[in-house]
């Protein structure tokens, strides 16, 4: 579902790797539907992904194709293969969840599996969605959905079994980052802010990362996914950072230690779930996370603290986790 | 297999975990036998954990309860009993494998999987065992024997599925980041040894660790995990930190740099596994992994670099490695 940047990019990744797959997961990966807003490119057999971006590689040559069919309905498309995999790559809206929402409940509802860089649906009703999944024994999976090629919740679900985690600590936005970083480096907000959108970092309307809504989202799946809660945007304390106080910059400068805007969850003492800049120092293992990086750390009972940094912040690496996602779904 | 340090430690986060296990992944764990060198406690009903930490806390009264057996051979405990997970944690052997060699390919030919601590055994016939379990449609599981409580194999294996990995470089032995850490800080080596030693990081005789072939055969055995190969230690070009050339510490702190011991796969340019002290400079992810930590960083095509740091490194963290892999073997 959609044929935006990271749709596109994650058929480019597809594409390039289709031997790959085979060879490495045994993994006979097939392209049967490009769905757009008005319509859908669409084969019972499986398109030619070659053909695709020889011939299709906007959104306009799409609608010319012999494959095209206006009006293609998602449920008419999803009764009429074997159920495989739905990847959601619309538009994010996390007021309404729409598009995405709709799309992700007929395809849960009609026993497809369901891979998503689309927060939208996920924050707006993530519970819901959940049940769905568990109800028809399929898989929701939502790497890009949470940092994207940075793995957050492989790490904690995966690598952490087994153990308990009591604190969640991410820098899980690239363009708040960026400026910060800049910020320290002695620029003012709004310089850090339109080279981050001169260099593509930050979008046009840059207004859901600087007010920390887009890290609140991750924070809130990521933490909804491991501790298995139904918290909603509502549960998380947000400040961005659009008024940072100078005095915490300076106060970082001075005593060697750095602002992020961090996510928070934490039931050491009291619940908390928040997000807003704080000074960490330089033993914490997020300091070196500089520019559009990422990072995140858990701390759990027996492994004592893990961070994982780094990921690559792009429509390539959203498309890269959108794969790995549909790989861990079928490869064991 | 084996009831020292290790052995003792994950059988003790076993019993506090039951019930965590039971209600977290509906897993039910139940404990057979614990086996030593010359008999075993073993009970095809199940052994009552609480009881073993109350009345066998020691190797001796292990052998004056009435479930022991002495002279029980492995082979007739495997045939007893359904397959289940063998976990092994007897002392490692980098040149025989032995004994840990032995349970392996026993386990693994009487359907049983296995779970280990011990590298001897992975790092003298990797090639063999795998083909073992693959041949049994059992798992090997290794991440005991590959920094532990650090992720690496399952970020390589699952985080990144669907990248190609062109080069791996890993802090992988905190005795050695320690020792270094301690000398950047002005100590000499044998200064920091000592420290080490007196704290109960480095060993008696640390020989394994400071030569650089603990590093090596970790590098080793997810190098080939991870590249499907079948190299063993002579493909590994190994120098450790005994005779770190006094220039190059005083070059690192001279030029904001630090001296790390790396253990470093790259397929990159030529192919390279090795073991050497490098200076790193401060934009290096693994900067900042200083005293007994250990982290790793992996190069891909497709998500740029990831990078794992933290992870307990002592029994506990081991042990709580040795049951993540079993509720991974059977979770899902």
């Amino acid at each position: 579902m959609g044929f935006g940047r990271v749709g596109k990019t994650f058929l480019q990744i597809v594409h390039e790797k289709i031997e790959f797959c085979q060879k490495r997961y045994g993994l006979d990966l097939k392209l049967h539907s490009i769905c757009e807003i008005d319509g859908a490119l669409f084969s019972s057999e499986a398109l030619d992904l070659s053909q695709v971006f020889r011939e299709f590689s906007s959104l306009s040559l799409l609608r010319g194709s012999p494959y095209w069919k206006t009006g293609l309905h998602l449920q008419d498309l999803l009764n009429s293969i074997e159920p495989g995999v739905l990847v959601e790559c619309t538009p994010s809206n996390i007021k309404s969840g729409e598009p995405g929402l709709s799309h992700l409940r007929q395809a849960l509802d009609s026993g497809w599996h369901v891979v998503t860089a689309n927060k939208g649906p996920l924050v707006v009703d993530f519970r819901g969605l959940r049940e769905k999944a568990k109800e028809g024994g399929v898989a929701l999976k939502i790497s890009g959905a949470t940092a994207a090629a940075l793995p957050t919740l492989d790490v904690a679900l995966y690598s952490l079994a087994g153990t308990e985690i009591y604190r969640i600590e991410g820098i899980l936005n690239g363009t708040t980052n960026y400026i910060l970083t800049r910020m320290r480096e002695g620029m003012d907000y709004k310089q850090a802010l339109e080279e981050a959108q001169s260099k593509g970092i930050a979008e046009p309307d840059p207004s859901l990362d600087v007010e920390g809504w887009d890290t609140a989202s991750k924070i809130l799946l990521i933490t909804n996914t491991v501790m298995d809660t139904d918290l909603t945007l509502k549960d998380v304390k947000v400040e961005g950072i659009t008024a940072v106080p100078i005095h915490l910059l300076d106060e970082g400068r001075e005593e060697d230690k750095t602002l992020k805007l961090l996510g928070e969850f934490s039931r050491e003492e009291d619940f908390k779930l928040e997000v807003s800049p704080k000074l960490i120092d330089r033993s914490h293992p997020l300091f070196g996370v500089d520019g559009a990086n990422k990072g995140i750390t858990f701390t759990t009972d027996t492994m004592h603290s893990v961070t994982v940094t780094g990921g690559k912040s792009d429509p390539r690496g959203a498309g890269a986790a959108l794969l790995k996602d549909i790989i861990n779904i079928y490869w064991r």
